[in-house]
């Protein structure tokens, strides 16, 4: 049984000395992994991050490196035709945005010397601010307001069902301290949108160190209640292996 | 003699589940830390981030953790007023933005309906959008383009001398790809406007895992060369021992 899982979260570089983060540890993947590597059977392609939490190293399973969305995108596509999946656990929290362009507030002013900006012109000043901005190695601290605008990156999520058909797909949807009605709808939309097979629903405040409440909704309706890592990794493998 | 030591890269959150990071595997403060260590009569405050590099535990270390600039800011004013420093080394990577605020395209372009955006109303414009935006616990991804605007953090260098005017202060300057020249002509004038004895100056360009090239300037106008973490350690320590 082949299995692909993402686990950390990706960093999107504003300059050569910063980025902006999605906070995951990887701990989640971690358990994952492992929960299916005490099954002999399987053998887990693991795509990651430098920074996240790795599971216990194993001739079943090998360690694929990324950085940022594009990066994901790219390496997931390579491994998607190089092989044929039974199950994908995409556990990464991937950045939604990535810095387009930024603009101090003295460039900002200039711009709008040039141009003034009205709700009708938004759209195409970014576009062209986007285009002609120029990107600085290192941002210079030297302006009180620094004014960064970033775009939508590709939903990967979406590309998972086109490429691998008949998988088995797990998605994730992590809210913030929202109702548990709230978060079901939210996460069933995910799955019906993004055609997975079945969703991990989750909450940041219900997350800590020890403690991990979360939700495997089912396509078929079925929802199943989780409340460690551990526990998690578990139905997400019973569900994948039965 | 007592140290204090600063390492690794501050973050700043955007929202709960994303922040800006400065990159800084903390390695550097590690070898400064581990140098100074060799020497019997050294106790040291060493304040980094949960996920930099730490130096080998000693019960002539104590590890403070930092997450934010305004973080760093109030453990420091504590330590500060608590001990008195015969060293103080601030290799920490400090964030010179943090989020002030963030609007969708349609957020931005209801505020640009109640008010044109031009040259001169740009300052009041982001004090008042900064005053009245709203703080979601999780940016909402459904926007083409996201308006991050950030704004500038207390320079806490400048404020080393003050909080400790008898110290032997070294500041950190990282630039990326520049000259030779210009790299200690900047670093020079940080020395001067923070009133720090030393200065470490390096450019990003020629720091790789097994290699760190840097300079050391004292006010006195020496510069001392260095190839390596070890040999920037080592250099710092001697400095300040001698």
């Amino acid at each position: 049984m082949k299995v692909l899982i993402t686990a950390g979260g990706t960093s999107e570089r504003i300059d050569q000395v910063r980025s902006i983060t999605n906070h995951s540890t990887g701990r989640l993947g971690q358990a994952i992994a492992e929960a299916f590597l005490a099954h002999e059977t399987v053998r887990i392609d693991y795509v990651t991050t430098r920074s996240a939490v790795k599971p216990t190293a194993s001739e079943h399973l090998k360690i694929h490196l990324i950085e940022s969305t594009q990066d994901l995108l790219t390496t997931l596509e390579r491994l998607m035709q190089e092989n044929t999946y039974d199950a994908i656990i995409h556990s990464m929290a991937v950045s939604d945005f990535t810095p387009a362009f930024s603009l101090s507030e003295q460039q900002f002013a200039e711009r709008l010397n040039k141009e003034a900006l009205t709700p009708g012109s938004l759209p195409s000043w970014f576009a062209e601010t986007e285009r002609t901005a120029s990107k600085e190695a290192k941002i210079s601290s030297d302006t009180d307001y620094l004014f960064l605008t970033l775009k939508k990156t590709p939903k990967i999520i979406r590309s998972l069902r086109q490429w691998q058909p008949n998988a088995v797909i797990v998605g994730f949807k992590l809210l913030v301290d929202v109702s548990k009605d709230h978060l079901l709808e939210v996460a069933k939309k995910s799955l019906i949108t993004n055609q997975t097979d079945y969703i991990l629903a989750n909450d940041l405040t219900q997350v800590s160190e020890t403690h991990h409440h979360g939700y495997l909704l089912s396509k078929n309706g079925e929802v199943i209640e989780a409340d460690t890592k551990q526990e998690i990794a578990q139905c997400i493998v019973t569900a994948i292996l039965e």
